[in-house]
């Protein structure tokens, strides 16, 4: 059994400021979710946040990471565009992948990734109900035709992302809206998954159904065992493809 | 300015026979389109009904279509298998488009066409809010970000279409559920749309922004001027293309 | 680890009638893919073929296959209607998946399932190189940017099938054609693979590359385990889907 | 009618400098398609290069132009961030559509929309033939199943484009490539083509069917009558859309 490496990145500002968020996840939404991963042996979870060192994703995590989980929200525009670069290189060249949860949305490595400006309509926080459209996707193995989040922040289309590679869940608000709520897009060499729910103030994180499609999204992330090499280039050819094996 | 020549097909039977369908569409759903659609000077709209001779559509019919529009319910298996052969022969041909409305998504053209059975989850009538999800497309001409449809047949995922070429609309219903609601399908060389609002019991024909997307899709669904003649066969190659400029 | 129950049909003629097809698969395409399908633990693999009693596809070995793989030519027409819709069936409702090899593109089940013609043009044998367009995916795990077939029949565009979800490999033909020659749909709860390469008097079933793909291709198609029952009709509900908790 | 403003924007230096380049392309690339444009009376075209002030686009311009056709080579770093991002934006919102020819693949603006590095790999001048994938397509129309181009720059898969939304053209190449030579996205409000012939030392844009393809497009890409105003935000919604009728 091969082992996937999984880093979790938070922002984890509202963890700490905010009493409410504080209850639902004590110890960040970062540690919730690697406590619902941990429980899968062929998977080596870490955590990294805003705040640690080299905004927690020094050369050595990320070169050692499969699947990178990104929660962000108020804080978007102090990651750094360096590190922003980092990732999206690693996605396009096939050697990490790329999971955006909830605002992440807006987020500059989901936006630099995809090339989207990932803009969406947002309001108070109500009844959502999420729905499967591919179940024949990995991602939504063990997923009910439908599952309910009593509380969820409102997100709704228009939502100005490519059409993806494959929408694998719609989502219904209680006020009256609709929103493309699980969906993957290929990317250079690289796999990116956008999954919606995920409120710092709403305990979707807690939700089994949730977890399970996150749990599904990092093993359909795994980057593939690609044949060749990937390089950021646009290579010169000097040779007849036809002619190689003569050579 | 070239002619559109349209064709609606309807079923026919519900506005005979039930007097709340009788009061909201008279002279039947097919008039009531041809009505809205009259109004465009490029557009020349013909009626059909299963109940006319040839079901409506004999040869002449069908090779003078340019876009079929079809309506059907409950007599979908009275629909003639041969019928549906030379409907889909002409749409993969590229010779005609067809328009599936409402509750033709399991009739037998659709399901011949797109190869899916076109299942999906139906109930109550209610409230319906259609989301624009892909606003650059041309069947979204016109139409804001969303419109409401007091009354509307619930119908729900899971709806078991191929992921659709285009995702134009998904629509919001009252109880709790999403539906792709405006999708559009490459089929050989022809094109396909189906658009979910319709109900015999509802009024939505009489929307405007219905009205606007249906004009709309009659102008996308124009058969391409395509630059050669597709046959349905497998024909057999005997020279080499890379010469050909040289025989 | 999971077994994966493959079943590889094959036509299974012109091994028995023509030398030179004898020369290169001596006991038939399909147990040629047995043997290098065989090497892996995690898959059972059993054959079938056309004359075979009951087609060689009783009810018993059906329900007991997750992944068909479908090799046929000149016998399309032989296999029985009856059969092809429970394979049809069957992918529809998640419970096995398809993979078409070369001319199975006119098989009927792929037809059936996939709804279109499946026509192309076609011509003598030639060499063929086919290149990887979707490195990201499972199916071109191991696969270079490209690699050679020296002799496979010349398969050419217009391939008439639904634009794919996924488009994995396209080919180059000497003669100056090109074939979308690797590519998935998602039909119904099931998942659909057509690879191009396999012509019965050219050894590409010995291609290590191709013998690859086929490998990664049953993987990828081994049917998601479907987290609610998917059901050939069209459900009534009765209730609203907002209220279910309170019921 | 209404009138389709195009603009034509050249890099403009090939064809001062280089005699071979001269000679194809006296006046300019741009000049030689906008002379195939301003046959079609509903076409209003203009010029803009990369040496004329505001590098040929200043606000009064770029706010006039419906489509923004672009070809670039050697100077795509000349080309300044700020006016990137004014193309960028209004794609995104609707407001203008853009083409990108040949080795506009590499280009800020083309790479800022999509998103990816466009790269792919390149070789010596040799004989294309160009295939049409989808022939339903509007941009398509008139197109045979294929077209020579007797000599054209190779360009090669793997090209990192995300998968395109329609995949109209793949090309082949005498030495052995292939490549997606023509490739619609939506991205945002707005749409984008990608088409491939064009290289400066190549006759190219003399060719009769690139110069149908080039004209297809710009009908195909007049940005759509969007139904309501695109912003670039993410709006905070604090009404129920169900309720909006009683307010």
């Amino acid at each position: 059994m091969k082992t996937i490496n999984v880093t979790i990145w938070n922002e984890f500002r509202h963890e700490k400021r905010n009493p409410k968020v504080q209850e639902i996840y004590p110890e960040g939404i970062h540690a919730c979710i690697k406590k619902f991963l941990d429980v899968n042996e062929d998977m080596k979870v870490r955590l990294a946040a805003l705040d640690d060192p080299d905004q927690g994703l020094p050369d050595e995590v990320l070169d050692s990471t499969d699947v990178l989980i990104w929660w962000g929200h108020l804080a978007h525009r102090e990651v750094s565009d360096e590190l922003v670069e980092k990732i999206r290189q690693r996605v396009y060249l096939g050697k990490m992948s790329f999971i955006a949860l909830h605002s992440a949305h807006h987020s500059k490595p989901f936006r630099a990734i995809l090339g989207t400006n990932g803009n969406l309509s947002w309001g108070r926080d109500q009844k959502e109900i999420v729905w499967t459209l591919l179940p024949a996707h990995e991602i939504a193995a063990g997923i009910p035709d439908h599952f309910i989040l009593p509380l969820e922040e409102l997100y709704s289309e228009p939502f100005y992302i490519p059409q993806p590679d494959e929408l694998i869940f719609c989502s219904w608000f209680e006020d009256g809206h609709v929103m493309r709520s699980g969906a993957t897009f290929y990317r250079g060499a690289g796999k990116v998954f956008y999954f919606q729910p995920g409120h710092e103030e709403c305990p979707s994180f807690h939700n089994p159904y949730v977890q399970r499609v996150i749990t599904n999204a990092v093993r359909w992330a795994v980057p593939n065992e690609i044949g060749y090499t990937v390089k950021d280039e646009c290579p010169h050819i000097t040779w007849k493809t036809t002619d190689e094996f003569n050579q």
